[in-house]
């Protein structure tokens, strides 16, 4: 099921820039080989939209955003798991980043008294010193410390915010957020609304044809500058109907404005192959009716 | 102690190759720019030698080269480990190869009946489809398949030396075994050996003036290319004089036979903050006396 599912998702990503991560990665379906061109319709029915499993209302209990719901559908790798108030994150000691950052959303996590001036980005020194980034490997780069868990999706609680401070939650960035404005929108259409992010490495072709993966690592801790973004989105419908799930690799670079993220939708096999994580066979283990949207 | 003795280290490297290593990383003692130059003697008595711990007689007893006694000094990191006959790996699913591999060579584990021809390199199918190296990957790339635990360290039992092929013990390498040599040669004269290989993608400046890590990939799966190796050799003293440590780093590129190997030493800080993995800290557990060689 999962073949047919991934397979799917690759033949609706149409000709956008998920078609050119797809290609980057040489992850192409080979079904989108065999496949006469030119049929759509024929192809979006092979996404399988099965039956419809209850939500229990004991998972609506827990606290808004907190990191015990986070869990539900897994966690995408097991390494140096850190569970804070408002996520749940896996660090990577050698690019200094996490590899993902979960985090679940509600319109009332969204709101709240919390406020962002009594908080500052800090050292998580649950790190060794070692493989930790300071706010000095930022200082004159010309990146943000970006967020991966944002700060205005946790105003339920100023802990819950300032969590999302520290720099194990921060990965340096060209500043985009409209993806994350997204998230919180969607907040309106779904249940709940759970949200991975994280970074990529992801290779380039050079001059001389061979494939490299190149990025700036900054300060005197070598923090690692990925050259994409991903974030997974889990959508529980608000109906019972199942799950939805989008995906997204974005540049780390400014992004117009303008340009639709629909643009930026790939295929969640593509996610899992670049970052070495897996989402689709936890999230198969509390559902059985999954929706992966590449194309809207 | 760890702080006087890894200041020690860096101090004891001299102008070679190590030397710019650390530089390059970012990670000379602070103390070094403190000394006065040209006062080595004094320096080296900065090397703690402290009291002798005894070998248990329980300890000699395991199988030559097996896996359960490659845990005594414990693990540089905890995510994705595999027991091997021969040897224990950590895997990273995003580069597709080992982020280290420990194992125990004495003279008993590099003699026995095994024979290499029977021995071919071999998916790990225990790793998911999306992050695992085939031979695919390799062939036309102009790289070795090198094992990272050594075929010829485990000629004790057809199984352990057939373990040394999966892919997962493989990173793509450019011929170097003086170092391999070495560690079998010390055997003569250490209680036990204990080798942990694994790769390292260092940063280097570039015409900008900023660092970046650069490395290639190879085939559909985008096997990274380490830039360096590093070997950390924790040396049992068969007098039961305590463990000694040396700490190596190789570039990933054919290296002049007559080049001496202990220009590739340098201090374990050096490795244990490029890799994102600890050493010292697990070492301290099991002796009170760890002497760090980093030039003869």
């Amino acid at each position: 099921m999962m073949r047919l599912l991934q397979t799917g998702a690759t033949l609706l990503v149409g000709a956008g820039f998920g078609a050119s991560v797809s290609r980057l990665l040489g992850v192409r379906g080979r079904k989108e080989e065999e496949e006469e061109p030119g049929t759509p319709l024929g192809l979006l029915s092979k996404v399988p939209v099965l039956p419809v499993p209850r939500v229990q209302a004991s998972e609506l209990t827990v606290s808004p955003g907190g990191s015990g719901a986070v869990m539900k559908y897994g966690f995408p790798s097991l390494a140096n798991i850190k569970t804070r108030e408002s996520y749940v994150s896996s660090y990577d000691s050698r690019t200094r980043t996490a590899s993902w950052v979960i985090e679940r959303l509600t319109p009332a996590s969204l709101n709240g008294p919390s406020d962002r001036k009594y908080c500052n980005f800090k050292e998580d020194e649950s790190i060794h010193i070692f493989h930790r980034a300071t706010n000095a490997d930022f200082k004159g780069s010309g990146f943000d410390r970006g967020h991966m868990a944002a700060a205005a999706n946790h105003k339920w609680s100023q802990k819950a915010m300032e969590d999302t401070f520290y720099l194990s939650n921060v990965a340096p960035q060209n500043a985009w957020n409209n993806l994350e404005k997204l998230c919180r929108s969607l907040t309106r259409h779904y249940l709940n609304v759970y949200v991975c992010t994280g970074p990529l490495y992801l290779p380039s072709q050079q001059a001389d044809g061979k494939l490299y993966v190149k990025y700036q690592v900054l300060g005197r801790n070598h923090v690692a500058v990925p050259t994409h973004f991903f974030k997974v989105l889990i959508l529980e419908k608000a109906d019972g109907k199942g799950v939805e799930l989008r995906s997204y690799v974005l540049p780390n670079e400014p992004i117009e404005e303008k340009i639709p993220l629909e643009r930026f939708l790939v295929p969640i096999e593509t996610i899992e192959r670049a970052s070495g994580l897996h989402f689709v066979p936890n999230i198969m283990k509390r559902t059985s009716s999954l929706q992966a949207i590449t194309a809207r």
